[in-house]
C-alpha cells in the first residue's frame, strides 16, 4: 500500500511535465509514512484515502525539505538530504513546489480535510519557528516545550487522524485526541532516544540534541530536579560540543533522577489517553501503533 | 482601502498570537498590490472580496520572502529584505508562514476561488524553478522564456482577476484573459525597465538582469538580430560583471536594433489582447491599469 502511496506522490509531482523538478523529486528517500499508516488504519482503503495519504506525506515530506534547510542538515533517512546535494536554495523551492502541489489537490476534497489539514500546516510552520526560537537559550518551560513539539510534530498526525475519521464517517474529535497523542508521544520517544541509543544506532552523536540547543523533555525535568550548583553546571553545558567527562556527568545525573523513566512515563500516559479515546472502536490496529510507540527498547 | 487589506493580512498573522512572528512580519514593507486593486476593480467592495486581497498578497508576499532567500537579495521594495534583517532561516519559515495563514483562510472561501489560487500558487514554484535553471545558461527560447514568466509572474495575477469575476458573477475566463496579459506585459515591461532606465531610478545597476543571467526578452531579440560575430560577443558577457564599454556595446546593440522598441510593442499587443477580453464590461479602471503599464517613459 505504501509503494501506491509512493507512485501517487509521483505521478503528483511528474504532472508538471519539469524535469529539474521530477529529478529532485525523485532523490527523496521514501518515509516511514507515520501519517498514512494512521489514516488507513482508520478510513477504508479506497482512491481517496490512499490520494489523501499522498497529500498528506507530500506535505509533511516539504515541512522536511524546508528543516533540513533551516538545520543544516546533510542526511535524511540514511541518505544525502537535498540540501546536500542539490543546494538550499533548490531545497526550498521544492519544498514550496510539494506544499503548493499538495494544497492545490486538497482542495479536491471535501471542505473539512482541506481545512483541517491545511490548519495545521500554519500550526507546524509556526511550530518550526518556536522550535528554533527555543533553541536559542536554555528552556525550562515544559508547557513552551509541549506546545512547540504539538505544532511542529503533533498537529499534522492529528489532522490526519481526524480526516481518516471523517473519511470513514468516524467521530473526529475522538480520532483527533488519538492522533495529537501519538504525534506527542511520538516526538517525547524521539527525544529520549537522543539521550539513551548509541550513536550507531541514531546515526548522529548521542546528546545531539542538547548540543543543538533543543532542550528537550528530558533535560526540562532534569533541571527540575538538580541542586542549584548542578543546575548551573548543565546551562553551562548546553548547545556546547561536550568532552567525554561532561557527557557522562549528564547521562550520569539522567540515571541518578531516573529521568529516562519519568520522562518515558510521560509519554505512556498520553498513548494511553490516546487509545481510551477510540476505546469504543476496539481498532487493534491503532492500539498496536500506539503501544509499539512506547513500549520498546530504550 | 489598502491599508485595510494591510490591517487585515496583519491580524491574519497576529492571529497566531506568536510574538516572534508578528514582530518579523511587521518588518515586511507593504507594497504596490497590483493583485489587490485588480481584485477590487472587479469585484464589488465586501468584506469578502477585501479578505480575498490580504490572502493574495500574503501569498504573494510569501513568495518574494522565498524569492529574496533564493536571489541573495538584501533589498525589497526600498527596505532591508527580511533574509537581511532576519537572516535566511527565518525568511523560509515567515515564508512558509504566510502560505500556509493564506491556505488556510482560502478554505473558507468558495471551492472554485480555492482551488483557481492554489493551482496557481503551485505553478509559481514551478515558475521559481524554472527562472533559476534558465539562469544556468544563456536561453534563446522565446517560449521558454514566456513559459517561465507566465508561471512566475502571470499565473496569480490570472488568478486574481479570475477569482474578482467569480466574486462579481462575471464571466471568469475573460476576466482570466485579461489578468494572464497584464501579468506577462508588466514583466516584460519590468525586463526592459532594468534596460532603460538608469541605475538610479532602479535602485541597482542598469543591465543586472543580464549580469544576473537572466535572459530576457530584449535580449533574446537581440541575440536573434545579431550577427553570427556579435552573437559570440553577446553570449561571452553573459551572466558577468561588465566594464562600460563592454555596456556601451551591449546598448549600442539595442539601439542600433531597436530591440527596446520591438519588446515594449510585444507588452502593448497583449495589453491590446487583454482589454479587448474584457471589452464588452466597459471597465475603464481595468484599462487604465492595463495602459498605464505599457504607455510610459522608458
Amino acid at each position: 500500500m505504501l509503494e501506491k502511496i509512493d507512485q501517487i506522490m509521483k505521478e503528483l509531482i511528474f504532472s508538471f511535465g519539469y524535469d529539474k523538478a521530477s529529478e529532485m523529486f525523485q532523490s527523496i528517500s521514501s518515509g516511514k509514512k507515520l501519517r498514512s499508516k494512521l489514516i488507513l488504519k482508520i478510513a477504508p482503503l479506497s482512491d481517496e484515502s490512499l490520494k489523501l495519504c499522498a497529500i498528506v506525506e507530500l506535505i509533511h515530506s516539504a515541512s522536511l525539505l524546508h528543516d533540513d534547510v533551516i538545520d543544516e542538515s546533510s542526511t535524511r533517512r540514511g541518505k544525502a538530504s537535498v540540501n546536500a546535494t542539490y543546494g538550499s536554495k533548490n531545497a526550498i523551492m521544492l519544498g514550496d513546489i510539494l506544499y503548493s502541489k499538495g494544497y492545490y489537490e486538497l482542495t479536491k476534497f471535501d471542505s473539512f480535510i482541506c481545512r483541517e489539514i491545511s490548519k495545521a500546516v500554519s500550526l507546524l510552520s509556526i511550530g518550526e519557528l518556536m522550535d528554533v526560537e527555543l533553541s536559542k537559550s536554555f528552556n525550562t518551560n515544559k508547557d513552551k516545550y509541549i506546545n512547540m513539539i504539538y505544532n511542529k510534530t503533533a498537529v499534522l498526525i492529528e489532522a490526519s487522524a481526524k480526516c481518516g475519521a471523517f473519511l470513514a464517517g468516524l467521530d473526529t474529535d475522538k480520532f483527533a485526541q488519538y492522533g495529537k497523542n501519538l504525534g506527542l508521544a511520538f516526538q517525547i520517544i524521539d527525544d529520549v532516544l537522543d539521550i539513551t541509543q548509541s550513536s550507531d544506532t541514531l546515526g548522529k552523536p548521542s546528546l545531539s540534541d542538547f548540543k543543538d540547543g533543543k532542550t528537550t523533555l528530558p533535560y526540562i525535568y532534569l533541571y527540575e530536579n538538580l541542586d542549584e550548583n548542578d543546575k548551573e553546571i548543565l546551562k553551562s553545558y548546553f548547545a556546547k560540543e561536550l568532552d567525554d567527562s561532561q557527557i557522562s556527568w549528564i547521562k550520569s545525573k539522567f540515571n541518578e533522577h531516573n529521568i529516562v523513566q519519568k520522562t518515558i512515563n510521560e509519554a505512556k500516559n498520553l498513548a494511553k489517553e490516546g487509545i481510551l479515546a477510540i476505546d469504543e472502536y476496539k481498532n487493534d490496529g491503532l492500539v498496536a501503533v500506539m503501544k509499539n510507540m512506547v513500549d520498546r527498547e530504550f
